[in-house]
């Protein structure tokens, strides 16, 4: 297949390069109205709280200010899409109470003609709080008599699933294996702050937003939900976007929401960019998980039983919980062919900052857990770590458990392979200099994550081909680019499928007045469900090219052939049209006809394809320090196929800088609910100097059920880093570093309590 | 059929209304982008000169200039689309010898940082030029010594016509009536200039071009052939316009090219916009005609013959030469059943500015002499002039001769009726105070226009309407609004349709990335061919939402009925389903279907209806001064159906003035090519003060092949206005005055000459 393609599998540049590169291209924050308003938000200081009382006249006689909104006005809206599908859940959006339960939650805004009078006017709100009980720690805040932060009480949602028979899968063990792992509260660090929107509520009834959302038709949903006016009135302009990652998923608690209604107030636009300090301190963050998992093998390292128990700080409410934890499950729980499973998740509200969604969903907190445990089942065993994953990995052909669908595409082993290989795994052993204090050590871990959410969400994708007269095409589609580069694989895919140059192919900026529906670029979803939509949208535009061509040529539809820009009879090749030509006469010369080419698709993928990947990492402990330093890492993803192969490698090595961040120094460290490193001084991500060589690898498995056999990405990128590099370190000194990240204070404290 | 509409057929406010009101609305003038260049064109002072040099040496070397370019370099591009269909035209389009044509032919161009180092450097551009003898009077540019403006001579077109025979027409008539007429060069004057773009050639190959053109996807071919990159590389976005009335049908001369070039040549986005000035001498006007007019008729009035001949000076530049013609004789010959008719056109350059399209095209001059022609019949023959048109109307199930279709709807005897009672036409006779100097007269006159181009030129349209999750639609279609309110229309039609209200209907931006082609706003096409284009996407999307509607409801489709939100049995309406949660199942629900309802139409109407008109004019002539002063106006169109009966009469109203205009006051004085009165305080626009009261009567004949049995309108208001008058100034005082405009002196030497 792959010798026939000629622009799917080609590097071409970024659509946006130029634009980039030359600082022209817009972001959200880069963006201005005429007569534009400045918003901020007053936010609590309390954890826990009712507001008795705010009085927001001093601030409204201020001469800057426009409008003001308080939380009695607004609704907060904080739900996934699931809510708006019952009216419970719907209810559960319109939280209009008058608590706060975080620090950093909004009470009221203000809109006003400039930032120093907004500023100026926050401190003249009046607000009387009656200080609640707080609880920050979810194993305490499931306690029987623990304070409540929501009337349900502190549950937000719990789930047991059990796969195969655990206590028979456990009674069939020889050996088993339970640990406790920990993990942090890391947050996406976008070059471009996450709140920042302006909203445009004119006259006329309709609702502009410029945001950088990841679901812009969605977020269209919400917002005439809460505004209470139809959903084609409100209209989403999504700019270029300076990373997302799962932040800009839904809304931003506090942003669009409060610009809306004071833009509907004052009758002006009204733009609110938060603060760096306000972006880590109230916008969502990855979940804290505390993981309980046993399992149980064969003498010969075959899993027979495994039981996971998740609880999940999923903070002051829980926009994602039930995601989240579902997510958590369906990429560990298909990962080994392990017949007996129970996943036990509880999703427990504190009165800490949000959490929500974060590349990878889940998956980086379960993995790290599982991953862990199987290195220390494979030492335990004395089983080489990659065949141990090789005994147990489910591929090609079985069925995945969570889903109920069968793997139709399976590169694992190859991504082992050739992980293995630019790693030296074979070395490891023999090439463990012990210089001074240092110690070097390998460590390597396996990972699934499916590709969309097909049968979990709703997951619609759509696109429009739209041919123009010299056989060039605008494609439309809804499909959000975050910058990963969305754009420009799905221009190659419709270039590939009406054999055209990519040159030839234009892409619609993302505004849904325009743009068919597209459920967002979240779920590492876009390359196999928006891939598959513009296939489809591609092949029906072709399909009536050809229909048109068979009349004109006064041949077969079925014998025609397309390529290089002509239609021709692939028995008799001289009888053929330029399409040019053709289209041409449809558009312009035939006066009877006067048609353009238009395809359409819409509707879901058929499936959900595991991406599959390895992580080899290899460490340099200090033990004097307890410092980790990361010589290198050797990652290899199975994408069916890769579309645009440097924007793979780009992504897989943007999203491994974070998965290194995870394992070894970010996460948000909060006090009495306070977050006390809400700043890049003090939450430390990798510096370009920082990030060790990474062997980016491409393992192609062609996904049949994809475009030109592609499937997803994103998420793997940075959900097995930790464990590889936990594992490494336990490697290189021994220490078994169970909560992440894995501090020099952890490996001190390790190496001291193993005596080393 | 007229009851059983909710949306057609009201008057609901326009889209724009609040943006207009508040002055939000952004127009091309309003436009500015960061980084942009100002330009400015260096026009020829001389009306036929070979440009022997241009050193633009010093002009580059002005501190703010980053660009030049000559029209050497930049192709003129003046042509009409019919002129992309062949390799001969296509060159003609890319005219770009050293030859200036008129006084203000576009010769170089700068582009700098502001306009003042644009204005600057424009001076420093040194040109040698050798002049040419020119010709400005296109009878003189016909002799065979005439200077030669272009290399095949100065006749740009000519055309012959027969139907019926002539001569034998000829020898029925019992008298036959023969007159001169002469017609002005009339200047569209839109509120906001026509020269405005914004050109932005961005460094990954795309032209983005903020253009007000009525013919946005044209264009768009237009640039990309002449930049020679692919089409889909060219974005055509239309800001508000500040009306069009032709003169942004196709490019302005030397505004998008230029622009065009200059943001390559800098790389930095070029705004151009001309003066008032520019506006008047240096874009297109309505073609003067002389027209010898000759009729046979019997005794009892009916038209046996008719011959018309047409000498149309066109200018420097042929754009729209073959189109104005053809549509002089497709909007003359068809009014009348008379048998035997010629037209015989010469479409002739001189050395004076452009010609183009002006609303009416052709019309508002041959109909000015055919229907003065008519009044003399009517006087001659002792017939009533209401009468003498009845007699002859081609009307009901009969063929227009000229583009061989059938007469669908025909409302010319309710306008002719309902004008005559509006007027008090019975009265005239006896209504006519002699009150000192001042005389009062009536005139009328009749009138047919085709609604768009099915026949004659490419005339596709298209539409996509989106379903949103409630029920609400978005809109997207490629029909510009040049403010007569487009979109408001199609947005009626669109809810009609859908069963949905007009505030559940959004329609999109006009913007080529986006929207699917569609041929323009021009010829009177998008209320009737854009409407079918809407209507039959609309009615994709509903047969979409009745089919699932039906597996839902496990009812037949036949059976189903949509009724206020809401998909019925209509044998048993209990068994119902409401859209809005139909579509929410599909697009979020039912996660096996994820689906958006998105309905597509393309292609032309299925015919050119005619508009039917009849205008009765009532007139104040001052037999001393010769001033006439139009006492009032009614007049009564048939649109088949009225969507909007406010818009259609504001438009008939808009289009009466610069009808009275024509008649009265208007047209550009050139001497020796040079235009004498380029500004408004010599060219005279009715002011609101000169505009009388104006009876708009709508009439609607239900047009069986349009939308809800609309036709078209707009270049109907302003065809017929000029005969009346004059039939009016006849009957007021004996003059018959034969070449517009009517100015005081016309009928003052008229006075003269017939001794009153």
């Amino acid at each position: 297949m792959g010798d026939k393609l000629s622009v799917v599998g080609k590097s071409v540049l970024r659509m946006d390069a130029f634009d980039k590169v030359t600082g022209r291209a817009k972001f959200g924050i880069d963006l201005k109205m005429d007569d534009m308003l400045y918003a901020k938000l007053l936010r609590s200081p309390y954890p826990h709280a009712r507001v008795v009382k705010i009085d927001t006249t001093k601030a409204e006689s201020h001469p800057g200010v426009r409008a003001t909104a308080t939380l009695n006005e607004v609704p907060k809206v904080v739900g996934a899409i699931g809510k708006l599908m019952t009216e419970e859940g719907r209810a559960s959006l319109y939280l209009s109470d008058n608590i706060v339960r975080f620090i950093g939650d909004p009470v009221a805004a203000v809109a006003a003609e400039d930032e120093e009078s907004a500023e100026e006017a926050l401190s003249l709100i009046e607000v009387e709080y009656e200080q609640l009980p707080p609880v920050f720690d979810p194993v305490e805040a499931m306690a029987e008599n623990a304070p409540k932060i929501h009337e349900d009480g502190n549950i937000a949602f719990h789930m047991f699933t059990e796969f195969g028979d655990i206590d028979k899968g456990f009674k069939e063990a020889d050996h088993t294996f339970e640990d406790r792992f920990v993990t942090s509260k890391q947050k996406h660090c976008s070059m471009e702050p996450f709140g920042t929107c302006i909203a445009n509520y004119t006259l006329d009834g309709r609702l502009t937003v410029y945001s950088s959302s990841q679901r812009p038709h969605v977020i269209k949903k919400y917002l005439a939900g809460i505004l209470d006016i139809p959903i084609n009135k409100v209209r989403i302009i999504k700019p270029h976007t300076g990373g997302a990652f799962g932040g800009r998923d839904y809304l931003i608690h506090g942003l669009e929401t409060m610009c809306s209604f004071l833009s509907r107030k004052s009758a002006r636009p009204v733009r609110m960019s938060f603060t760096r300090e306000e972006d880590f301190t109230a916008t969502e963050a990855r979940h804290p998980f505390i993981i309980e998992m046993k399992a149980g093998a064969t003498k010969d390292g075959i899993l027979t039983a495994m039981s996971m128990k998740v609880i999940m700080d999923t903070g002051a409410y829980a926009p994602h919980a039930v995601g989240v934890l579902v997510n958590a499950m369906g990429n560990s729980v298909p990962l080994y062919r392990c017949p007996n499973v129970t996943f036990e998740g509880h999703a427990v509200h504190t009165n800490t900052s949000l959490c929500g969604a974060y590349r990878g969903y889940g998956n980086p907190q379960i993995n790290f857990a599982l991953e862990s445990l199987m290195d220390m089942i494979a030492e335990k065993l004395g089983i080489d770590p990659v065949e141990l994953r090789l005994k147990n990995h489910r591929g090609l052909g079985e069925i995945d458990p969570v889903i109920d669908d069968e793997i139709r595409s399976d590169g694992m082993k190859e991504c082992l392979k050739k992980g293995a290989e630019k790693s030296g795994w074979s070395k490891r052993g023999t090439r463990r200099p012990a210089t001074g204090t240092k110690r070097r050590g390998m460590g390597m871990s396996c990972l699934t994550h499916h590709s969309g959410g097909r049968f979990t969400i709703p997951d619609p994708a759509s696109a429009i081909v739209m041919f123009n007269s010299d056989g060039s095409v605008n494609l439309i589609t809804g499909a959000a680019d975050d910058g990963q580069g969305n754009k420009t694989v799905l221009a190659q895919i419709a270039a590939e499928e009406l054999g055209v140059a990519f040159e030839q192919v234009s892409v619609s900026d993302t505004d849904t007045d325009v743009t068919p529906f597209d459920s967002g670029t979240h779920a590492s979803r876009q390359t196999y469900a928006g891939g598959i939509a513009v296939k489809n949208a591609a092949a029906e535009a072709k399909a009536t090219l050809l229909r048109f061509a068979s009349q004109h040529l006064n041949v077969e539809e079925k014998r025609l052939g397309l390529k290089d820009g002509a239609v021709y009879d692939v028995k008799n090749p001289s009888t053929s049209i330029r399409v040019s030509a053709l289209l041409t006469m449809l558009q312009y010369e035939d006066k009877a006809i006067g048609k353009q080419i238009i395809g359409v698709a819409t509707g879901v993928a058929p499936s959900m394809p595991p991406i599959f990947g390895a992580n080899f990492a290899e460490v340099e402990v200090d033990t004097e320090t307890g410092e980790v330093r990361l010589i290198k890492l050797a990652c290899a993803f199975d994408v069916g196929r890769a579309i645009n192969p440097a924007l793979v490698e780009v992504q897989i090595i943007g999203g491994e800088v974070t998965g290194i961040g995870y394992a070894l120094t970010e996460g948000l460290v909060t006090k009495e609910g306070k977050v006390c490193n809400p700043n890049f001084t003090d939450y430390r991500i990798l510096r370009t100097c920082d990030v060790p060589p990474i062997d980016a690898i491409i393992v192609e498995s062609n996904e049949p059920t994809g475009a030109f056999g592609a499937k997803g990405l994103g998420e793997a990128t940075n959900s097995g880093t930790a464990a590889a590099i936990a594992n490494a370190v336990y490697d290189a000194v021994g220490v078994r570093v169970k909560e992440l990240p894995i501090t020099q204070e952890k490996v001190l404290d390790g190496l001291h309590s193993t005596g080393r």
